[in-house]
């Protein structure tokens, strides 16, 4: 075991959250299948989000292998990794594009991290590693 | 942004999954709050199983910031990265410990994939970073 290599969130306006992770957070779209899901490359991973409407219930296949069905309801979380020196301009460029800071939590091992939501409702995260005694790399 | 730092998945019987993510997927646990959460190292990130009633619900603060309410229900979805070279010893451990592999998927690209169920429903995958063209670290 290695680490983890997906990490999901779900939404089912796609688009839009495409367009807020893309425009707001910078990443990259590996792929996009229209209303179902927009998946981005993340470090050393890659982040995924569905529509669960569809991944709950409609069976698909590769190579006659089903694809197991998931999704869920509900606001998720998930934290990115941020170089502690970054998260000043991280706030900035929220701030200004109109990304409300729901909160700034100061850890009391070090480190902060700033929350905000993204257009799904889910609760998401920037923080340098430190928080968790992990080091950036 | 270096990545994503904490992937979360939502269980209600912490118990159940602190046992199944320890003895059959050998995470090394951090945390573990009787009844809200269980915190997992994961490579270079966090693996963080929440209580949903818990975390939907009760506001917390750290140092006087609320920490975010999330939250959901339904069947979440994460994959751990292995080597390609382990897929068939995890097959054979999940087997002899009674996981049921729910589907093995053969990606056209190369590279395949063990599908299967924690105890909360959640879809969990063990699969090689090649199956998204990244390489094993």
């Amino acid at each position: 075991m290695h680490g983890v290599l997906e990490s999901c969130l779900y939404a089912t306006d796609l688009e839009t959250a495409k367009r807020f992770y893309t425009s707001v957070l910078g990443l990259e779209v590996l792929t996009h299948v229209a209303d179902r899901h927009v998946f981005f490359r993340c470090g050393e991973g890659v982040f995924l989000i569905f529509n669960p409407e569809r991944t709950c219930a409609e069976q698909t296949a590769v190579g006659g292998s089903p694809v197991p069905l998931h999704g869920t309801k509900g606001s998720g979380h998930l934290a990115f990794a941020v170089a502690e020196s970054e998260l000043e301009t991280w706030r900035e460029r929220l701030t200004r594009l109109g990304v409300e800071i729901e909160s700034d939590v100061s850890w009391p091992r070090g480190g902060r991290s700033l929350y905000f939501r993204d257009p799904a409702g889910n609760s998401i995260e920037l923080a340098p590693p430190r928080i968790w005694g992990l080091s950036e790399s």
